[in-house]
């Protein structure tokens, strides 16, 4: 009798943006003649950076001729993108990497995603809260998670470290050993960062404790200010406790096209059982070697052009706008009376929702009242009650309309 | 502290192509001026379809624009994709799916080595004997293989059902309930098939015993038999007991584009622990949606133009190219007094080793006195020892080449 994995079974039924889809349908139907913005979900509207395309247009022209033509590629990525990554990425911050250290993917979900399959089902998770989804959820199909418990909306087997305006969204280092610590910087959903000394103390703790990190670094590239690290690999000792995952999707715009990598340094090592020091780079090309087989030809050409000067000068461009588009939200926002986190160093707005207004009703009232969709702040975790996420990556007019309908609604 | 999943660790260090590339390499580092032909890796070698590569350039077009630009796509697929398989791979054999028993994939080795994520970890697994390495390997890594018998070459917890010529390579149906049982038909590594007849047997077990089948179509394209099933829902009653994998990467030389998709249908069941049924349709559905992110746009496009008249003529070519190779290879090694199996439905030669040489011998042999590499039919199961593959995926010219060498040589 084929058994199921029941943990499956104990997420909840219901998923963040389809209840908000339904939500938005609901309104629709009621309100078919509103012009509803969405700044939502965090997608990109840009078109891809010129030196993208062009590559892809020669990358799909190689297929065409049997001299030219690319079948099965390493599984962890072909040379000449880990070569630009390492070249561009790491090598001017003083980071050096082999290019058995760097694997490419089909983009930082499937990783962060799959990363669990090569630890141990009981090790102790801890994550700051709120979050992106995927990692607890990921968490609880292997069974790492343990119980919900309804009301707190919190996992048995996971720590949460609550990052508010309290705390300055700076999550406290836990005063007892977890295993493995999920950091995501600039973050996603609060749009804050953390210092270098502040990603210090958690490479401390990690090395003291014999904790993985798994650093979530998809927006590094919308960092503008000095003294963010872009890289945990900038702080001391991060290459024996961390991972890092890095995205193409918000950086050059490939959300549809689907690039992203990751690096597990080859001093980076976990434990059996036993106390048997393992290297994890070897389990993760094991991993993917035998369940992934590689990133589209088309698309690790286009992600090797987003690194010619070209490609450089083209991303900035959509970065910039982006961001132009976080500033004037960011003002506009503040000078209607609310409070804003965010919007410096990462495309996401986190607003305090005012009045103590639950995040759900907050979401409905900006619905209703100025047709506007958010994601309530509760839905990516229990500290985010008491918030809503706008995002930037809308189109300029859009943006700048959003704004004058909350200020003509508050 | 950080603790690893050990059951990586009970993985054999060394891995099937590497080994064989190793043993190249040091051929080529003594015989220099050798010219190798290489039918081992299954790799497609004739460029895409026209119909695909005029499908990409337009898709690139689409991404260059903010009007037509894709961000994130459904993580199931796109409904013109799956509406194009349906249509085309399904309806004709009277097979109905409605989209959401389909998902689009970024080809069937991510998909046959993730979908034990929504199975439990102690479900026995039956596999036919020799197998494509993925089915054990992801297997092993989720612990549900058991531990390896060295000697034997057989983990503990798998049931190994021998495909050899003394059984004409047909599966015996096993005496006692197996919970899972991979099955992958037209078959690699032998290249042998199922009658519908067969495969009824198969799916009246799986009935009988609540067990899931996995079954792998990868290959289903080169079928040229009427009496040999393309998919396993031309059986009655596999809806309820087979989840079904299809790539495009032999269909249409896809191997380096990256695309699959996986059939699981909504009538399909399994049980938890107290004999509850769950659907698979939505447990499949949660672990893509939580641990993959939809595969590339310009993928998706490259794929439904496959199903265009001109991209089913253009593929039907390429495949033909390919079992041509394999008529003229299978003529050849049987007139070199060869036993020869597989070739007439799959682009799969399976070669009886003369003398009941062992697999790698007549790998040596064969790579030293006529520069041919093939595959030890032992790396894909014990079974396998006394076998060697070869593929037809070469260009004709070398197949002829090849054939000529081993006649000589012989």
């Amino acid at each position: 009798m084929a058994l199921v994995n029941e943990n499956f079974l104990k997420l909840p039924g219901s998923y963040l943006f389809s209840d908000i889809a339904k939500k938005v349908n609901s309104f629709k139907v009621t309100h078919p003649k509103q012009d509803i913005i969405r700044l939502g979900i965090g997608d990109v509207t840009r078109p891809l950076p010129e030196a993208c395309l062009e590559a892809m247009h020669k990358a799909v022209n190689d297929l065409s001729k049997a001299e030219t033509f690319r079948g099965y590629g390493p599984e962890q990525g072909y040379d000449f993108l880990i070569e630009a990554i390492i070249k561009n990425d790491y090598a001017p911050r003083g980071i050096h990497f082999s290019n058995s250290e760097v694997f490419v993917n089909d983009g930082a979900k499937s990783d962060t995603g799959n990363i669990g399959d090569i630890l141990r089902h009981d090790n102790s998770v801890g994550v700051t809260d709120p979050i992106y989804p995927v990692y607890i959820d990921s968490n609880v199909m292997s069974g790492r998670a343990g119980e919900l418990d309804i009301e707190s909306g919190k996992w048995s087997n996971i720590t949460y470290m609550p990052c508010t305006s309290e705390n300055n969204f700076i999550p406290q280092i836990p005063d007892k050993r977890i295993d493995i610590v999920y950091l995501c910087y600039p973050n996603n959903p609060t749009g804050t960062t953390l210092t270098k000394a502040e990603l210090k103390k958690w490479v401390d703790y990690a090395l003291e404790n014999d904790t993985l990190i798994l650093f979530d670094a998809a927006y590094e590239a919308y960092i503008q200010e000095d003294d963010v690290p872009h890289s945990i690999y900038e702080i001391k000792g991060a290459r024996k406790c961390a991972i890092e995952f890095r995205s193409f999707s918000k950086t050059a715009g490939f959300t549809g096209v689907r690039c992203g990598y990751t690096v597990v340094p080859k001093e980076l090592t976990a434990s059996t059982i036993t106390g048997e020091r393992v290297e994890l780079n070897k389990l993760w090309n094991r991993r993917q070697s035998t369940k992934f087989n590689g990133t589209s030809y088309i698309t690790q050409r286009a992600a090797e052009a987003i690194y010619t000067p070209e490609g450089k000068k083209q991303i900035k461009e959509n970065i910039d706008y982006y961001m132009t588009n976080a500033g004037i939200m960011k003002e506009a926002l503040e000078s209607s009376g609310l409070t804003v986190y965010g919007g410096v160093n990462a495309p996401y707005l986190w607003i305090k929702t005012p009045n103590n207004m639950s995040s759900w009703k907050f979401f409905d009232q900006l619905l209703y009242e100025a047709n506007i969709v958010g994601t309530p702040g509760v839905g990516f975790g229990p500290s985010g009650e008491g918030y809503l996420r706008l995002t930037a990556f809308g189109e300029r007019e859009n943006c700048i309309e959003a704004m004058r309908r909350i200020k003509n609604w508050l």
